[in-house]
C-alpha cells in the first residue's frame, strides 16, 4: 500500500464523524460560511476549520474564493460513490431485513 | 462528544480501508477463516487479524466460535444503516449526473 489514500477510502474516513455529518447535512440547505457551520456546535472555530479540511480533501465540500467569508458548499458526488459502493450489499441486508419480517410473522401467528 | 464512538461512525471508519473494503467482499461469496482471508493480500496475518477486530467492532462481521478455525462472516445491516444515511443525499448526486447529461447533450449538438 502507498502513503495516499485512495478516494472512496478518503470519503469514508471523512463520513467516519457525526460533525463532520452533521457539517454536510447543514449544507445540504445551501452553502454556508465558517462561522454559521460552527454556531450548533460547542467545538471551537479551528476544530470546525480541521472538519473542514478533511471534508474538503475527500471533495465532499468546496470553498468559495472570496478570501473574507470562504462560503462553504456540498459536492455529493463522492457520496454517490460511496452509495454505489454499499450498493452492492444490497441483498445482503434486505435478505436480513426479510428474516426479521418472517420472524416477527411467526410471533404474531403464535399469539 | 464522549470517547465511544456512534455506531454509524464505526461502519463509516471500518470501511475508510481498501484492505477491509475487499475481505468483505471477500465475505460476500461465502464464510472463510483467517488464512483464507489472508492469502490474496501481501500483508502479514496480525495485520489481517487486526483488520477483522475493526470490522468486528463495527459490527460488519461475526466470527464463529469453533476456537481453531473461527470462521468470519458478512452482517450487512450496518451497511444498511450507512446506506441509509447516504440515500438523504441522493437528490444532490443524481442533480450533479444530470448536470454532466446536459453538458454531453451540448457537446454532442455542437458536432
Amino acid at each position: 500500500m502507498t502513503a495516499q489514500v485512495d478516494q472512496l477510502s478518503g470519503v469514508f474516513a471523512a463520513l467516519a464523524d457525526p460533525t463532520r455529518r452533521a457539517i454536510l447535512a447543514r449544507l445540504a440547505a445551501g452553502e454556508a460560511t465558517v462561522t454559521e457551520l460552527a454556531e450548533p456546535f460547542t467545538v471551537s472555530l479551528p476544530a470546525i476549520s480541521k472538519h473542514l479540511k478533511v471534508l474538503e480533501r475527500a471533495g465532499l465540500i468546496t470553498r468559495g474564493r472570496n478570501a473574507q467569508w470562504r462560503p462553504c458548499r456540498l459536492r455529493a458526488d463522492p457520496l454517490g460513490d460511496a452509495a454505489g459502493w454499499l450498493e452492492d450489499y444490497r441483498r445482503f441486508w434486505e435478505s436480513s431485513f426479510d428474516r426479521l419480517d418472517d420472524h416477527l410473522r411467526e410471533i404474531q401467528k403464535g399469539q
